[in-house]
């Protein structure tokens, strides 16, 4: 038994609560608000008719699936400095965007988007930790709609997913392991991994970072057991908001 | 009466329907989704407990009170790049994020606001015509709420605000003077004026364009009545929504 | 009888000496040295002979006019940076160049211009208030020399220009209304009106604000007749330079 | 038995020829140019005498160490345009450089650099595979260079560092597990590790991505076996560079 | 005999018609139009009252004179895009500007403008060849006006200046020496060179360049005698400049 | 006899030792460390198998040489910031590399480049002192090596440089003339010149510039003399690097 307790009295490999609601964004093909615990992150794919300039310049043939990641002002206690009024988008913000890109790649058999080219836009609405992992999540779930919906209208013979994918964070905590940290247990985490996994159990990506200090080969596994117990709990949820969807317009 | 027929059977003189919901962004010291029909704009208001530098370094007393605005990329039917991947604010946004702040200082005096800034972001989810009109309208309710946030916690004496604030467009399209334009009727229109008003009827901007064309004397008059009907609208509605809002916090 | 004399013994409703000097930029199509009072501001027109590129990607037809508005650093009392060692366009010159490009653009019929954009540089030598009224003023005159120039070289078959336009500012001073405000009245000024007309008197832009005030319908009406005063002076003017120059052409 | 050779008959868990060279920078503080097979990186520690800003605002004691990287443009086989011609620093060059920088960190105990940054530059001279952890096991030995400069200058009471720091690659190709790869190995790998850790063997940082794919839990532990076997041989390198130049010195 | 002819029937070794103008920007402190034929620039000095911020905080006594040089959009035949929209000062401009502001400080005694910063902004006109030494022969006139005008106003006790600077090109044109070559002559000169000297008959700078071609140390030293030849007239223009303005002040 | 000695015991016309060593970066073309002294540069030339995109818009036959230069920060005693981190490129750096390019230019027939560009870049790994002269004499030695390679590959019918080029500084300081100035003396320098030379004796550029002071006709001239015999002893190095490395691949 640790010595702390977490908000909302969580056991130390729970997930924080997860709502996946749709249609935040209608202007979008498919769009989610992504909300673990307090943190809520706009998840939304647009579609382009169009590769990007580089395939279709280097011959390869497909579409194409990227992500733009940023944090609205608002969404932090201290007001955040917009990107656009910096000047060049921040280093962390780039990071998670190349993450949420590689993740939804690592699923979709890019060959079944011809001439296409799906971005995924997250705005993060409000953070308290972890807002890459909801991100993702979310953002598996947009794309999947859009995906649905290119189908519906016939623009689309198959969808280019051949897995479905979903990320949620672990760490060590006042020397326990812990699932899916909020803001105060992330700033003070010893160590802290973000895990990416598919639906089938299959690892697609994996970030673990010794804050500042470092970690033994046990406290990895033991991080990477709460991720996969995390994901598999996420899957049946994304799952469900997507059948939903689906059922909702026929 | 007109050849054409405005969506939901609106009369020319006719706003949209219009919500202001507070809370879309609890980090914020007030927030409001304000909506104008299929317009939607994130309006959030947050406090900085400092003026700004050149207050400062100038020995000007009191606060300020800011504004930024932006088109989220998927508000629009196309996806929009985002300023921040284009490296630069737009000049669009610019002028309308520099109106926002204008009209929400022309009600307040700002020195009571001792040394802080409110900075006031507007984020556009959904947009359909009139998101600067939005935008304004939501924005001051968003900064009294910040304003009744800090009164309430004993961090400032009193309101620096001394009236209301809210903006409509009208324009002239197929002839006929209009309120309030939607999109496609904005997109069409021979004049477009944003109007920027006071709760006492003042007027606060007045910003009309002929769109590559020209309008009379008269035509001005009657677009100017326009708006002061439809900023009258509004700000009952703003008033409704700032006392409920307090009333819910006794 | 206002309580306060304006400099040069100037009545309210009294513009300030006005100069449309031609040719201070030899290499320019068309190039006009525009005074309103101490306010000075080189206007030049050049033509590029291709349609911009956005125009000729969506295939519409004809040319377009476009502005760059800048102030010199030597133009006011204490040096401004150059934007370009800012490394941005400051909003304001942004929206000043928008609204040139604009006023010029709502005389004009652009598929008279067939393949070509016409430039209009303002850049301005000494500021002492409506800079841009002075720059739409000049702006048109050397634009329509530039037109008048491509006609005689049998480069163009007629003008695009189907009236003229020029600009003038009003304000609220004091509690009276003024036109044409030099720098100190606009500083201290209530309200602020840029007010675009054509030649034969229709309004082209109306963009008025109350500096962090706000103003009466009827203190607005009052503001547009003095500018509908202001800019049949200026016509006058503008038609005799361009007379003036077509002849010595000859 | 896998069904292709390594470059050079390398063993699959065998490391390239690795060599640290101290020296390549004279004006640095400490230098190293560190080879992994044909990777080549110049790796230079300078020493600035005052803390970052933002520590010293934040009241924080002692003081920091911070990386940067970058490709020389003819590092690689066609040449890389420089990220100051581009404008900015690419997404992947921020991430390596703060994983650099994160790493160095987890190894030291910053209260004992008082008032004190450490600038860690890593420019690749020669890229085929595995620039980044070629670069966090030089820079290692650079900064550990110039820690024992300043205390032999008598300007650093004692080293910051309480334990060391390695990195190298590990990744799924053709189905196999391989240490170390190459630039060939590293595009067509299926899956592609970066493992930090420190001389002691704890993890500082597991950074594993799927190349649009996934892994299962099995290679993951395999390749983090490989890592460890890497870090041990890398450690004793590093060491004896050390020794070797600070008995030089005596 | 040359084979050719120079237009407005010029001499090998004459300049071409040169005019300093005073009073182009009555803004500045200091301010000339400086023609040499069709080129034409305008050179303004303006004074901050306040040195560098790098000289404060090296503790550096005395003030500073640095330039800044711009073509205007419509001084060239083709219009040239503004530095601040492309984003950045183009290579040759800063090589200019940085040009100019050595050439001022090589007369001046820094020591005696106790903590003043003067500013050189040159704009070029109309280009027509040889607007370096244009402008560096107007912004001395334009910094000793400066000058003069904070010594009337008993700002500065005594000159900084301890000798006057001009400027003036020479080239070698087909197989001709040159003086002052205008744009054709610059364009197709086989050697270009820049030559600054005092009033005095000292060289302040020297910059020659095989246009991609090479030339001899007896051509080099043709081109030097024609450069003081042409720069002592320039002196003898200067000096009348200042000492008319200074008289017409009395 | 001069008051001061200059170090290693150097006479006022010797050269730093000079090293010219091929093959820095493998994966150029062409590489060379260049070392005049402790200066020490990477030159690299690498090829592009297209013209710039200038040239083939305009037509011009054949191809280019161009230059990039950049400081690493660890070349200076005092670390030098990037200039991606300050976001643009410095105006020393630009001036440099252009003067880097059009000496390179100026030996070459570019019509012998057909469809190709050499790149030719200059990184200094330690600066003490003619950063710029080291850079050019090895630029030329990476090109010559890229261009052999070229023919010996048979991908270049014969070579486009019909001379050499090298080059190096001369100076005034403590009233003396002196060649090829190190750090402290280029520091303290009354006049520096860069001076560019063919190997056959012609010049190619001169740059000359009192550092805040002026010279004589009679001071250039030795400096030109110096300039001379320096360049006619590094003409020869760089021959015999060429043949032997042309040597070596046979």
């Amino acid at each position: 038994m640790p010595e702390f307790s977490r908000s909302n009295h969580r056991s130390l490999d729970q997930l924080r609560e997860i709502t996946l609601t749709p249609g935040i964004a209608p202007h979008a093909s498919g769009s989610i608000l992504a909300a673990f615990g307090d943190t809520r992150v706009i998840c939304a794919a647009t579609v382009d008719k169009k590769a990007p300039r580089w395939m279709v310049q280097q011959g390869i043939p497909g579409g194409w699936i990227t992500a733009e990641y940023s944090m609205l002002p608002y969404s932090t206690l201290d007001r955040k400095m917009r990107d656009s009024t910096r000047g060049k988008v921040e280093g962390r913000s780039m990071e998670i965007q190349r993450l949420i890109g590689r993740s939804l790649r690592a699923v979709a058999n890019l060959k079944k988007l011809p001439g296409m080219s799906i971005w995924i836009d997250c705005d993060v609405l409000q953070a308290d930790g972890g807002t890459r992992t909801a991100a993702i999540t979310g953002a598996y779930v947009a794309a999947r709609l859009a995906v649905e919906k290119l189908m519906a209208e016939g623009k689309l013979a198959e969808s280019p997913f051949i897995d479905s994918v979903a990320a949620v964070s672990a760490g060590i905590y006042r020397n326990e392991e812990l699932l899916d940290l909020d803001y105060v247990e992330d700033r003070d985490a010893a160590a802290d991994f973000n895990i990416v996994m598919t639906g089938s159990g299959q690892f697609v990506e994996v970030q673990g970072s010794g804050e500042e200090a470092s970690f033994s080969r046990e406290q990895l596994d033991s991080l990477l057991d709460l991720g996969r117990k995390g994901i598999a709990e996420l899957t049946v949820l994304q799952n469900r908001v997507i059948e939903d969807s689906i059922l909702s317009k026929d």
